[in-house]
């Protein structure tokens, strides 16, 4: 059934894929975006690897090239009257929400930036949310978070909710998170508050505790040059793959965070798109917050380094793996078994990581490769800082820290 | 040990008592707020029932009454200066933080009062969490939550962890929350982030889950009238036994919400003092947020309210009990078994809710009768606005509620 889909963030790396994939299969499409990604690559001064078009640059090439035409709604989600105007306006069957500060290096570089990202995130939810409530009760709201949430708990993870048996009684919750930067803390906020408006306003939410995304291409993106999606290697809003596949091209190590035996979901983009694909193609229930695990497999991020530099060398390309200080507070060996069968049960047919996937994203990366800057792969964001020397003897931290949890100081 | 207490929020209903109370056991005390309720009582043309002095006057005549001078800092928390430059100059040993929006009501307005309350109390929060790290790593932060953070779950509420066991496996993790207004949210949000900087800072931290609290009086505000607390009897910032009390004087009956059966903690303001007093004398240890259900009994409303129909009546004053319909989109009938063992361990010594207390209070709101404006007890915040006319059918909310829940229209 064709919908009308709000894509907010919908000029960002998922969203403007995103919106191409929906305007693809004929439903009515609409970015709102305050165009702030660009603002904070600015500030940061990095750039995406392969160069993109201005939004509306981009909508005029998509209906060039296929037809059908994007609408958009330049403004910021913290602005209520925005909101409103645009769920009035465009009057949408279903929001796909990126609209979020999305990097957690971004969120740790100090209190302005912690603080920035919570309000943002926050609050840009919460007007949605309002809105909803107000001038669009039946909407489906499809909301990206993270798997991050979660943290690592010793314990299998299952999708959204817990059931808990205690004292012989039982109670089903919402998964407890553990999550592991500010940036993380901001969706675990926004899954409480989108349940608060399910449960009490009767609104449909999804929430999609997304994996770590990695790939560079899709259908769309492929159709012309126009169309690429923004694509970044530097530590801030680059992801583990990419930067490691950017690391190869460049002739750089690439960098594991400590021991590397992170494990974390991971999805091609792609499958991104079949996902909320999947979710907006079946609506939540009135009153429920319907929550699905978005990944298709799990690797340690010493295992995905392994894999790129095997491929790399199968393509004549020799690089090493360097075991980098950690600069995040995280345990590097922990137990993970998070599950994700919802979307599989959906209908989602996984592209697993394949040495041919890694192959085309190598010789894709290789066409820009005096685009790239190898000083933006480290910038020196630290989860805990090095502490000033106390007047008083201060307890020491480290002895206190999780079992298998790294704590450098700056070298 | 004599410590130096600063004490967030200090020109508040709890903050200035617990001021008093440190400073009369020879502590070093000073205040930070904002002055900010006092802004937040003139916007809805409310105020307290009992006149209270400004913070400068209440310093002077505490210093006049006992002696110690009581230091004050004047700002806001959301101000990571302020913040940054209070802790550097006060240096504290603990700091008591109240300083948030304190009502769910008031969070319940609309869009725009969710938006501040979250915004306000966690990024203070946040700020606080930072500058600790920055300037006092070392220092103890006594952060007043709240029970309703938890919601009603069926299961026995613990005392801030869970230990869960599943598929053979076990983890202890942060109880997991329910909170029922966008106020109670906010807690959860600062929960969350306090527990994110002691795990990955080596911060100490102690978070009260307050239940309700009731109470006029406190050792320190019987002194002198200049001493006097904020007492509030309305519907945004008044709380169930007081506002009950204040009924029972004013000829009104005692409006309880829909069926009576919310079961919650509640406590003496004297005890609040006490439990506070006891957290501040130990100290959590670095890296570890500790959790204090801080309540001492547990009532439903229509328990509360027959206490005070038949103490007013022993007093010559006869009242009746009206069933109201609930504002509040909430269960009336619900298991509630909360945990509150751990300040009993550490002494605290409780004052039950008695006849006689129920009585004292009467007789002090009689000497403010005349002050008594009756449309306070009853403003028309509703949690769920009653819906306009949708254009197409809308689902209907109510069946997907909670067992239990209440939902009502604006009549």
């Amino acid at each position: 059934m064709k919908q009308r889909i709000l894509v907010l963030g919908g000029d960002g790396y998922l969203g403007w894929p995103t919106a191409m994939y929906f305007s693809r299969r004929g439903h009515e499409v609409a970015i709102a975006d305050n165009l702030s990604k660009r603002g904070w690559e600015a500030e940061l001064d990095v750039e995406p690897l392969i160069p993109i078009a201005s939004l509306d640059d981009r909508i005029a090439a998509w209906q060039e090239v296929c037809g059908p035409r994007i609408g958009s709604f330049v403004g910021d989600l913290t602005d209520l009257d925005f909101v409103r105007g645009t769920l009035e306006d465009f009057r949408p069957d279903t929001i796909v929400h990126y609209g979020e500060q999305p990097s957690a290096p971004y969120s740790m570089i100090d209190a302005q930036h912690a603080a920035f990202t919570q309000v943002n995130n926050v609050v840009g939810t919460l007007n949605l949310l309002f809105a909803m409530r107000d001038v669009a009760p039946d909407t489906h709201l499809v909301k990206l978070g993270t798997m991050g949430e979660y943290g690592t708990p010793d314990i299998d993870i299952e999708e959204g909710y817990l059931t808990v048996h205690h004292n012989g009684r039982s109670h089903r919750f919402l998964y407890p998170k553990t999550p592991g930067s500010m940036y993380h803390l901001s969706k675990v906020h926004d899954s409480h508050n989108i349940h608060f408006a399910c449960r009490v306003w009767g609104l449909r939410a999804t929430d999609l505790n997304q994996g770590v995304v990695y790939g560079i291409e899709t259908d769309e993106t492929a159709l012309d040059p126009r169309l690429a999606t923004s694509f970044h290697y530097d530590e801030v809003f680059g992801t583990a793959l990419n930067r490691f596949c950017v690391q190869a091209v460049a002739g750089e190590p690439i960098s594991v965070y400590g021991r590397g035996g992170q494990t974390r979901g991971y999805l091609n983009i792609r499958d991104t798109l079949a996902c909320v694909g999947l979710a907006t193609e079946t609506a939540a229930a009135p009153a429920e917050m319907r929550v699905f695990n978005q990944f298709t497999e799990t690797f340690s991020v010493l295992e995905l380094a392994q894999r790129v530099r095997d491929a790399a060398a199968h393509l004549g390309i020799e690089t090493t793996i360097a075991h980098a200080p950690n600069p995040r507070v995280e345990a590097e060996e922990h137990y993970y078994n998070p599950r994700h069968s919802g979307l599989l049960e959906l209908g989602l047919e996984p592209h697993p990581l394949s040495e041919e996937l890694i192959d085309t994203m190598i010789e894709r990366i290789s066409a820009f490769r005096d685009r790239i800057r190898p000083e933006l792969l480290v910038m020196g964001v630290r989860w805990a800082p090095e502490r000033p020397a106390p007047e008083r003897p201060a307890a020491e931290p480290v002895a206190a820290a999780p079992a298998g949890a790294s704590r450098q100081d700056r070298a």
